[in-house]
């Protein structure tokens, strides 16, 4: 019996890809070997590699400007290989900071060039509630490339609309929301995210980027930390983690299956619907610190009235097969991940569940 | 019915490490999720994270002078991550050249520090056919590592005995050698090796580094390249690739479960007598370029007379099953990559073929 897996990250995929992975685990398409054991260079795994970019390319629509790469090193290689990428000691580039990611991003870049903070939404307490406003940004317009958080996994909080940023190149860590709608990813530099939370397991990284910005990346440092080169090498410069691509390549077929990005939308948005109206109605009992115009559709995060009653609240889920709710220990209280495998009638068991755990412990 | 796979890397794996991962692939011991849909920080993944340190640690015999991390990005991304935590612009590293997968080591290492050539092999034609003997080493005693492939996936050579470099550290690549037998790591600064020859999928790079040597590495880089910072968070700095570590753990028990290194080099030994044994008998028609003593027990390269009858052996050994066979296309001809999943077995069906299509086409 499968759990109902409210994770962070690594977090729940769709059964349906999950089959798809145990059915052919050890004959790949009738080839007598699993596809982890067949050569990246071969055509059987090439086929899947390909199939996974066009997939992506078809189910968010991105123009032939931008280029898909699978790369490892989770999110947080990112943080590093970006400005390796694009800073010098003598360039600069803008930081949007709206959380404990945007903090890890910034001070690994400051390794390889000035990283100026453009804004912070930090709170005295040092957490954070909300993404800034346009009008809060102080932006330089020499900056190499502004970067943000889309979404912050740990606050639960959401950028709704990519601030404009004028011509400078917006480089977005999208590891916690990516494909969690449509959206117009031409206005992207550069973006990135884990796998782990909307896309497959852990141990690749998605990358999609401006052609024309990371052909402008630094040359004069290592081959396989240019963007370039695995763009030219359609990421099989070396060899690609292909187990990971692979069920990456079924999480996206599944997604096409249901209906593409539209249908994921409308499920994640009656997800949040469902949770954040919860929260409001019974807000004498469950405190949400996040700021409404903020509020993150992928995790939910709230206060019981103690922390005994967080873990009370967390033990009890456990029991009822809800499992992955606690809070982020930097934030502490419950967090609730709905990324896209989780479905709406997982939430609505959440849902009744709350209602119950106020009935009887509030 | 599975075929019999000589692929070079990714290659083929036991079969008992692969039917554990189906068997449970939906539901890792009755948690009600997928190993891969579990959180890294959750009892259940830690515990096959530090088993599979555990069974490498035994298998090897490693002592506590030494620790081992699972990283990510392949062998390539070591080739630089080493001179990076190393080198500095005014220190120098010392290369033992003895294929393409040094020479790419070789240059990565350059955009950090000096990268000195202690010796190479390389012959006018560009090609290697042998490693060095110890009195041709010029080593430098102030080099901060001396580096070394210690088995040449693409020429077939191999190092049977590491080299004495005095006090320097030695860095090896054993991404196609590592535990193919039992061996003293403890005389090795770091070794690193891609999972996906002897170990388990693509996805995950395992490597074995003395804490000392790691811990004096450059702190001027940033986080999520430092060595120091991936050993003190046991790998768990960021969300590693679980399910490649996971298969890895898998591969590991199977080793043991089978008799630990001592079996598996003797088959490894049993695999290389066969097909060297076969060539010398055959040498009218097979070709071994590699000089006796520099024979790998990993990837077995000859030629046949032609470049067509490689083609057509390639293309007859596939007709009976047996895949992966055609040379790396620097190299030309044939390789019989004969890693640990290989069972001698499958080795003796591929020098009957090979004995028949002298017989036939000779
Ligand atoms: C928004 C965000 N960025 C970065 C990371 C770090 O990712 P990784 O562990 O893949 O390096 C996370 C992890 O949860 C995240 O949620
Ligand atoms: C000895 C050796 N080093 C390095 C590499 C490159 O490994 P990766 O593709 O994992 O970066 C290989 C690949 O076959 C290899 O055989
Ligand atoms: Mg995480
Ligand atoms: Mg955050
Ligand atoms: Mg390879
Ligand atoms: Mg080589």
């Amino acid at each position: 019996m499968r759990v109902i897996n409210f994770n962070p990250g690594p977090a729940g995929l769709p059964l349906p890809a999950l089959e798809r992975a145990r059915d052919e685990l050890l004959d790949f398409q009738g080839s007598g070997m699993s596809v982890m054991e067949h050569s990246h260079r071969g055509r059987e795994y090439e086929a899947v590699h390909d199939e996974a970019i066009a997939l992506l390319t078809e189910l968010t629509g991105l123009p032939s400007t931008h280029q898909v790469l699978f790369l490892t090193g989770g999110a947080s290689q990112q943080f590093a290989q970006v400005p390796m990428n694009f800073l010098t000691p003598d360039t600069s580039a803008d930081y949007l900071m709206t959380g404990v990611w945007s903090e890890k991003a910034l001070d690994e870049a400051r390794y390889y060039g000035k990283a100026r903070v453009a804004v912070t939404t930090v709170r005295p307490d040092k957490h954070y509630t909300r993404v800034p406003r346009q009008d809060e940004l102080k932006l330089d317009p020499q900056a190499s490339y502004v970067h943000l958080t889309s979404n912050n996994t740990i606050y639960g909080t959401q950028w709704h609309t990519p601030p404009d940023v004028g011509t400078v190149p917006l480089v977005a860590d999208m590891s916690s929301d990516f494909l969690w709608k449509k959206m117009d990813l031409s206005r992207f530099g550069l973006v990135y995210a884990g796998a782990q939370k909307n896309l497959g397991p852990s141990g690749v990284t998605l990358v999609v980027a401006d052609k024309g910005f990371i052909a402008r990346g630094r040359k004069d440092i290592p081959k396989i930390f240019r963007y370039s080169v695995h763009a030219e090498n359609n990421s099989l410069y070396n060899t690609p983690p292909t187990l990971a691509i692979y069920l990456v390549r079924n999480v996206l077929a599944w997604m096409k299956s249901v209906g593409g990005l539209e249908q994921v939308e409308a499920w994640n948005r009656q997800k949040a619907e469902l949770l954040y109206g919860a929260l409001d109605r019974l807000s004498g009992f469950y405190r949400a610190p996040v700021e409404r115009e903020s509020r993150s559709v992928m995790n939910v995060v709230f206060h019981l009235p103690t922390p005994e009653l967080d873990a009370a609240f967390v033990a009890d889920a456990k029991q009822q097969g809800m499992v992955g709710l606690k809070g982020h220990r930097t934030a502490g209280g419950i967090r609730v991940s709905t990324y896209n495998a989780v479905t709406v009638e997982n939430v609505r068991t959440l849902v009744t569940f709350m209602e119950h755990f106020v009935k009887t412990r509030g």
